[in-house]
């Protein structure tokens, strides 16, 4: 079970969910990221509306940031016919989004509907990545399949362990289709470690996601924490996937009512902190 | 995955937990459900407090209830041995509570703790499973695994799958050491029919709880629905139970500040219509 780590002394691979800092605009996060000394950025899309995505493109490259990922698309199930259509054509318009912004990758949440049987969304969710993968291997970006924690089984996603998303690669058989390993939505299971290790021997982790479990958690959504202020082993969850040879951006992707009403600047200032001290 | 379930036309397998009428005192309870034509009750420890148990058990056997089980033993896990201990005497206690009940088995949950590796606390449950276990055998008084939800990883249970629960009951080894199968905590689980079918091979489905998951959820510990309320398929996990070969009650265990504000015997009635209707 022991594991070592590199202290992350710098912030070469540190990236921040645009959604982190709700709060600031696109504009403002791309600049208080760059002075704060982070290299990556997430994009979420909601950040994009109203704007030339490549004139975001650009920005974020001019500020000496690499997007890492656009979050997200997915959300491929659903009881109605007409709203698999219509997921399908909104991912269709995030692989070109994606394209235009210069993202390498699109991090999906697979979806679910309480309508229906997991089995019915777990088939829709397969088929809707097959079709949609065809564009984004066209367009040259790569699709994550995120295990969400299975608090999330009734409507945002059907497929909630890493051996479910592994499987799934499997059979869906691109190199294109991998996954995002989030602690926080996976830090509980007793097969972690396994099926990162089995993640990595198929090329297929392409994002790595950070944050912590607070202990009470007082919201299923919005009460998440830094790394450090809750009880996910994040460093040891680290030293996993990058013995399974990931050596990419390191995302802290933080939903907090808590921390969105603090001073953004001030927060990013214990993101880096926690990023160096605990993760 | 087509499966066949007899619809349950009269209430002889229907348990009710204590805790479900929370507002009820246990006399009140055993009243109320016996008229009601509840089967069976399972006890909840706070609702012996200040009573002599044995004649909380002659009442109940008296209103032609059957005692289900006592619930709860468990929180076996902590970073701190002298909680540890605390707890094993506390859960030898609940072995003596259950025999002078007349409760054929108790309710484990297993414990965790946050400031420890979840892989500790799960050897710490194990370890005081088998010593818990050497005075429950004497009593006569079987014990159930119950694995919870992962949401609850932090405090309430390092053991979050069934598949968890049956590979500690065969390292245990002892025919008194079962599995109780909850459907709020595991219907997400894509592996639960194939690890409930391994419990029935094994003897060791000892108790079936039920209720739904609301969508949304609005509380992670007080916010359980009544049976088609949700989104958890109950006649098809019971379905399954069955196909394992149990037959016993099944028992209802709603936590829900909703309800509990509402006028209990409406409840209790809303209750014996969810039954019915979506069990």
């Amino acid at each position: 079970m022991s594991v070592q780590t590199t202290p992350l002394n710098d912030t070469s691979r540190l990236c921040v969910h645009s959604i982190t800092t709700k709060p600031w605009s696109i504009e403002i996060a791309i600049e208080q990221y760059a002075k704060a000394g982070v290299h990556g950025i997430t994009v979420w899309r909601d950040a994009l509306e109203g704007r030339s995505i490549s004139v975001v493109g650009r920005q974020i490259k001019e500020a000496g940031l690499q997007v890492v990922s656009l979050c997200r698309g997915g959300f491929f199930a659903s009881a109605e016919k007409t709203q698999r259509a219509a997921a399908l054509e909104d991912n269709l318009r995030a692989v070109e989004e994606a394209a235009e912004l210069g993202a390498p990758s699109i991090v999906l949440v697979p979806g679910a509907d309480p309508r229906q049987p997991l089995e019915d969304s777990r088939t829709q969710i397969e088929e809707g990545i097959v079709k949609m993968n065809e564009a984004a291997e066209t367009a040259g970006v790569k699709l994550s399949i995120e295990p969400l924690h299975p608090m999330y089984a009734d409507t945002r996603s059907a497929v909630n362990t890493l051996k479910q998303a592994n499987d799934m690669c499997e059979r869906i058989g691109s190199a294109n289709v991998g996954v995002a390993v989030d602690v926080y939505h996976l830090w509980w299971d007793p097969e972690l470690q396994r099926e990162i290790a089995r993640s990595g021997e198929g090329g297929r982790i392409f994002a790595f996601h950070v944050c912590d479990w607070r202990s009470p958690t007082r919201d299923l959504l919005h009460d998440r924490g830094l790394m450090g202020e809750g009880c996910i082993p994040v460093s040891k969850i680290r030293a996993w996937v990058e013995q399974a040879g990931f050596n990419g951006f390191i995302e802290v992707e933080i939903f907090s009512t808590y921390y969105w009403t603090m001073d953004q600047n001030r927060f990013l200032d214990m993101i880096l902190e926690a990023y160096k001290t605990h993760t």
